[in-house]
């Protein structure tokens, strides 16, 4: 680790699904300067690339759209922030994942050469490219019989997101893609290569989505070459050959800025930049939170939930445990919600009636905050309604996309605010399942945070979770968590904090809320919740439950 | 039973919920003259009476508005059509059932008097009127306790709409009224008597809801004073006292029309009156139907099933079955569904986004339409959405005014057009469940009859129907059925035609449509039928189910 300079400044850039943000902090206490958000040009490539038309479900990005963005945003943050280059002592940042592309060996993107450009495969898939759903259910199925340790990491699946099956995929569908490209990289460690000059990967998105997964009592490993070899006959070396290399802890220095960017971006060059990050993850320490039994739900569109914990255990239905994979020291714990804002939006749009528009454009409110005010005025349980929240499939404790939303207990006397409140009662309970699947294990959850659109916008969601959870839940002090968080791992990386520990504790604003339960909803929630884990198990967990049927039939009748 | 006079014509008088109707008819084809309505210039009293607030769930009526209705629409027939009062040859009625008042020994309504008139037991109980549950259930408790034979004749469950709930709340409630009663009678039979100046009761009322049931392999009965006596003592002699006299069966002339009545309503003084009639069953034979084996279904804001059989079965969860009930010399059985047009009309008004509503305007179609449009085009499962349509409580074959709506299959894609379609079919999934009620009893059904404002304006949900049956459904050929079967039955009273048969085909149009099932889609909606099973008897039949459970939470929580 390098010695504190004595320059206080850092910059966290966050690269989003359709913009990168970066924010200018005084790492001695916090205080953010300046933002600024710049929008990539071509945002995510959907249906066609130029003229050649994609496979349903794919997502591309092109790269030169995350150095534009790059060289808008920090010098951006520097005018604004009234901060010269030289003041700034180094660099942290965070990006969507799995986001993965081919590379050359001096790591030139495949998809800059004009060749090669032609082929989909050869630019970056986006998180959400969910075409390598086939290639999931091979890795699952060949991993499974081989009883690989990534199953039960993974809480019984591997994702289409991730990694393998975004690389399979082009093995199988563009082999000379594949043969041509001399890495495969995550964007974010790719970016970090591009500044520094030096090709590294990160913990955090080589333990979630890359299978370098560590088996109980024993050392990381990746998968064996017979089980890459199984999966398609040219993957057999996959990791000697395109991957491995120095796999870096969260809050190192990967290397100095090079003169050419140090120009491009007006900063001094040799200044350390971390390596990289998941997005989510790093707005972890941004809520203070850096120590073991502290759970954090990153809140909007889906939920994310990440614990940190003191030691290893398989807990049904999470996405990973990764050690040092959120806070150095600790295992690192991801779980989620597929469906919590989204869910929230599909209501309003397409099941608010036009009097509730009235009503709302009346009273010059949003919907959303006319539903909130009505349904705040409701007891629990008070509307008889119960819902199942599997709008876009259950991520966690289930790990199963194709199950759907159940709303029990309509009558004629149902009004829209009254599912509106069962809508998100669903997801606090939803939460609470996550919450049990962890501490069933024995996993303390001592502290729960928040973060996110959500818990930033809806103060009725919150309290309903606090309440159904019973549980204090504190509303991070920052706004955009992972931008700060990348700044604060920035921090440590320059030398100015010697760890994310002493980073949080100095730089984490505190909680800007904090919701309480309200002791006299627990019984009446404890009794909803009762109902709703009995219909957790009988759609979720059976076979030919319902939801199961009706999906079948659906497929039967086309 | 009268000879046929020279005269043709005849009248039947249909008194609804809010307005009585006249339509007047050529009995020997069937032709129909005229027709001719009339609003109760009170319509239902809900709230308070004059000053006096009324229980909740209180639905009062005025006898008043029945005569009024009555003066108009006689009238108003002869005149549009063009027919001599004395060239009508007789009358029969119909009524909404069970609604009844308390009247003096010569049939004046306690409400016409003054002091009387301040108490709302004094007044018409109309059908609807809820307020008697706590009476149902001692009736129920009380009955199942004792085996009385109207427990398994009703199916299991006697109703607080039917007639002692609604004579042991007023002996309760208002002892004062249940002593000056000379009588108690259904508004049906009562019109009758003040039209013929004689007090006659009809066998249908009595038996579907009156308590005048038959054991097996006997003849009908009264409960036992002994029964009376528990439920109230000052009930004891109700029958002897308040109710006995002469019970006719249908299409027999009560009496001939009083020579103040000829005069009001213009017509000849000593023409038959038929006998009372409940209004879904008079619709019977207007559709053509006299013969066991058919069923007809009365299809409005909610589902009427009525079965012609030819002996006594006792089913599961039927309303009742009587002999001579709703055709002579046959068993007639009851059945319902408590919310079907209903759940359709909440769906539009409750869940139609504005989108929606924009779109039906531009395109000119009422939001039914526009969502039927829409809904038409899907296969039978291709939304993945199925729902228990318990919006209303299930009337058959769980008789469970407890039970509620559930929607299952959700996602971010759907819309609401696809709900509209489950609650469609869901709807039909409940007739098919009643169906198989009776048939898995060994009750014929071989012919299946729409009639009512949904088979007229519903071609969507007819042919859902017709497949989720797979059977052909024939829509009666008359709008105005019950009219149109008391006008019928009036005709067999004036001795024009024989019995029922006979009238029935003189003068029952043909079938306006027949439904055809579509072959293909039959494996379709058996595969989602057995789910709706599933559901049906997840949530229905345990006493623990989620929906049970919900209802408990949200009374705990008052």
């Amino acid at each position: 680790m390098r010695r504190a300079t004595q320059s206080p400044y850092v910059i966290g850039i966050d690269f989003g699904t359709l913009s990168a943000r970066a924010i200018l902090v005084d790492a001695r206490n916090g205080r953010e300067l300046a933002s600024a958000i710049s929008e990539y040009p071509h945002g995510v490539i959907e249906g066609s690339l130029g003229k050649t038309p994609l496979k349903s479900q794919s997502a591309l990005q092109d790269p030169r759209d995350y150095l534009h963005a790059l060289k808008e945003v920090v010098p951006a943050v520097l005018r604004k922030g009234k901060i010269r280059g030289d003041q700034v002592a180094g660099l942290g940042t965070d990006f969507t994942s799995c986001t993965v592309l081919p590379v050359f060996a001096n790591g030139e993107p495949l998809s800059f050469d004009k060749g090669l450009a032609k082929n989909p495969h050869s630019w970056v898939k986006l998180w959400k490219h969910h075409a390598a759903q086939p290639e999931a259910d091979l890795i699952n199925e060949i991993g499974q019989r081989r009883s690989e340790q990534f199953i039960p990491t993974y809480g019984g699946k591997y994702s289409s997101e991730w990694f393998f099956s975004k690389v399979l995929e082009t093995v199988r569908e563009a082999p000379q893609v594949y043969r041509a490209a001399d890495r495969f990289i995550e964007a974010g460690d790719w970016i970090v290569w591009r500044l520094t000059g030096r090709e590294t990967r990160n913990v955090s998105a080589a333990g979630f989505k890359g299978m370098r997964v560590h088996a109980n009592g024993s050392d990381w490993a990746y998968p064996s070459a017979e089980f890459f070899a199984e999966l398609h006959p040219e993957l057999a070396r996959v990791v000697e050959e395109k991957i491995s290399g120095p796999v870096l802890g969260l809050g190192s220095s990967a290397g100095g800025l090079t003169a050419e960017w140090a120009e491009a971006l007006r900063l001094r060059p040799g200044i350390p930049v971390a390596t990289g990050n998941i997005d989510a993850h790093a707005g972890v320490p941004a809520c203070g939170v850096t120590k073991p039994g502290s759970l954090v739900m990153i809140m909007g569109t889906s939920t994310c939930h990440l614990l940190i914990g003191e030691q290893k255990q398989e807990v049904e239905g999470i996405c990973g445990v990764v050690q040092d994979g959120i806070v150095p020291g600790c295992w690192g714990y991801e779980a989620g919600q597929a469906g919590v804002g989204d869910m929230l939006g599909w209501f309003v749009d397409h099941r608010a009636p036009k009097y509730v528009h009235d009503e709302a454009r009346r009273k010059g409110l949003s919907i959303h905050d006319l539903f909130s005010e009505q349904a705040a005025k409701l007891r629990p349980g008070e509307s008889g309604l119960l819902a199942l929240d599997w709008w876009n499939g259950n991520r966690s404790v289930l790990v199963d996309a194709d199950l759907a939303g159940v709303l029990v207990g309509l009558t004629l006397q149902t009004r829209p605010h009254e599912i509106y409140r069962a809508l998100i009662e669903a997801t606090a309970f939803g939460t609470r399942q996550i919450v049990n699947a962890f501490t069933s294990k024995g996993i303390a959850i001592d502290e729960i945070f928040a973060c996110g659109g959500l818990a930033q916008k809806n103060p009725l969601l919150m309290q309903i979770y606090a309440d159904v959870l019973q549980r204090p839940i504190k509303v991070a002090g920052v706004q955009e968590a992972s931008a700060f968080g990348a700044a604060m791992f920035g921090a440590v990386a320059a030398g100015i904090h010697p760890d994310i520990h002493a980073a949080a504790s100095k730089m984490a604003p505190r909680p800007k809320k904090t919701y309480k339960p309200n002791a006299e909803n627990r019984a009446l929630y404890d009794a909803l919740f009762m109902e709703y884990d009995k219909l957790h198990d009988y759609f979720g967990r059976d076979k030919n439950s319902v939801l199961k049927k009706l999906l079948r039939i659906r497929r039967k009748g086309k």
